[in-house]
């Protein structure tokens, strides 16, 4: 079978590492010259609302497939009348703007921060004194890795934050004093089975995902609440392949902040941490294959990114416990170039282990780059 | 960094895909039109021995490897002039000749099956004297899968066996009824680093590898003394990267069949149930990285090839201890197309689950296809 990738950025060439051991082949299409997927499979290079391209790509696939959350809408549309594109383009439609996604969780009876939307100036100032502060000013579309927000701790904010993003459609959000933030990783496959890899416990730094710690810790309950969430949602969504969701803990309360219609950097543990990885369950779902067990395969898994720079290879794989994924892009500030996982089969080994691994690993505080980097999750 | 491979199939596809997430590129060089690692890495089309393609090859890579022991050694050290090759050419000049290999083994005091060497019907005569009945009669070059060898039960059976091989170089061998068949994979990296994965039981079915068992079960002793043996022949070779050694038990005897000095078949099971698979460790070893750990992931993993054709991949997905490899070749007879691995987490599940997937996996006997096949292991 041959699998159509929009997009050819790490998430893409992992899905691709995915699908040849089931026989599978990959083609991506990306408007870059030389996307890091591109080394791993072949690719049609261009934009994506580029209809010749598109219709190139729906010609050689059988299915097609996305690896990131902005896809344009009508391009997976246009391409679902040609050949199944999976996950459906509806959840593409909501997952993308930021108020659709909240009523979508709110209607499935999916708590969330309290959020009003605002248009206008005074729409802002009628949000605040409904949400109160602190709260979070975020765009509605193409937001991602903390860009297009701000957070607004007092009133003195508040004028600065509407010259910066006021002007285009905006959601207001109750800020979270979250306890953990957390992300619940799920699958479902052409005849409706689902299963749900255990819940991460995920730290970010500058808006970027530094570490994920796989399982979570916390009660069983709790999993089974997000479970259940991701299941509605799911199932509303007649939805095929992975969907990542990301939530706010706040002591019982679980609160969904956002979901991704797609693989996700919290979920790159499952390479060697779980029973099936994320990327080939995505794979066996869009293509029609039973899933695999999410479960674990070892006691912890813990997944640092490297962002701008890969550190020394020799270095790393000094630690036995280390598995190392270098995606072959060139080093930029705040561009994620690939990730390391640290296993551990003694359950009384993380407490000893973490420590070192977060001073390992740890990565120096980086100014968000005001250009912005590609679209890359 | 740059890696390329002599051979594409299998063993070269599953090494490429190994490379990729430490951030190398690969290339294969093999003179069929579409080997089945060209699905997944770029292809130079050509010849062992064109050194056109050669050149262009070494001109790519920063270092060079194989995948199959019948590399000409002439090509293996024409490229070592212009760029590293490992492992070393001399372990494929020691590898290639059953005689030299058998040889090579008694210097190092690595005990195998009495062997004498046959070039005319009078040495042939005389030998069975020696070795006795029964015995096999083996070529010297380009044996695998069990071709290029006749069992020799009785005195009848010598006149024809002559018949058939005779006129070429021929060693004869002492026949082992051996308890089971054994193979113990090792690597070395650069800087002299060894490492071993458990020792893995075989079972052979028509010549062909059938079914892989790791670990073997037996005494710590035992394996230790595989370790010994193979860390003689790495330090004697200077070797870098994966050897594979085969073995017969013979009650406590551990005799040592043949070597073959690259990834091997009878490691495919180190993907799914060891913390280094076999491909990740020679790509580490010949690209000087530090080894990764060899231990299990798992407690039992079982390896089965799927010759012929593929099963049908959504059957064999239900069994959710079941990872596919499918290598994207056509069916042919006695072709090696994909594997299944199979892991266990409980120790105690093997003993439940081995006999339904002996009968899940079972392989109809096949009859040798008398053309011989590609050289592929």
């Amino acid at each position: 079978m041959r699998i159509g990738i929009l997009g050819g950025g790490q998430l893409g060439r992992m899905l691709a590492l995915a699908a040849y051991p089931l026989g599978f082949r990959c083609c991506v299409l990306d408007p870059a010259a030389d996307p890091c997927a591109a080394q791993v499979c072949p690719h049609i290079r261009g934009e994506y609302d580029d209809y010749q391209k598109l219709y190139e790509l729906a010609q050689w696939a059988d299915v097609i497939t996305y690896e990131f959350e902005n896809v344009p809408v009508a391009t997976a549309e246009w391409l679902s009348e040609r050949k199944p594109v999976y996950p459906p383009p509806r959840a593409l439609a909501v997952g993308q703007e930021r108020l659709a996604e909240k009523e979508f969780f709110t209607r499935l009876g999916i708590p969330t921060p309290q959020y009003c939307a605002v248009e206008t100036e005074a729409d802002f100032y009628a949000a605040l004194r409904q949400v109160g502060l602190p709260a979070v000013l975020k765009t509605r579309m193409y937001g991602y890795d903390g860009k297009g927000q701000v957070v607004l701790q007092s009133a003195e904010d508040c004028p600065r934050a509407w010259l910066r993003l006021g002007g285009r459609p905006l959601l207001l959000e109750e800020y979270i004093p979250f306890e953990r933030e957390l992300s619940l990783l799920a699958v479902r496959s052409r005849e409706g089975q689902i299963q749900c890899w255990p819940l991460v416990e995920n730290q970010h730094l500058d808006g970027i995902l530094h570490r994920s710690l796989a399982p979570a810790g916390g009660s069983e309950e709790l999993f089974e609440r997000a479970a259940d969430y991701a299941c509605r949602i799911l199932e509303e969504l007649d939805y095929v392949g992975v969907l990542a969701i990301e939530w706010f803990q706040d002591g019982p309360r679980l609160l969904a902040n956002e979901m991704a219609p797609r693989v996700h950097n919290s979920g790159h543990w499952t390479i060697e941490g779980a029973r099936t990885s994320q990327f080939e369950n995505h794979i066996r779902a869009i293509t029609g294959l039973p899933l695999g067990p999410c479960g674990m395969l070892t006691n912890h898994a813990v997944m640092y990114n490297f962002i701008g720079s890969v550190p020394a290879l020799d270095a790393i794989l000094q630690t036995p416990e280390a598995s190392v994924h270098v995606y072959g892009k060139s080093a930029r500030p705040g561009r994620k170039v690939g990730h390391v996982t640290l296993i551990t089969l003694d359950p009384e080994e993380l407490a000893e282990k973490l420590p070192q691994w977060d001073q390992l690993f740890a990565r120096r505080p980086y100014r968000e780059n005001p250009e912005g980097g590609p679209s890359e999750s």
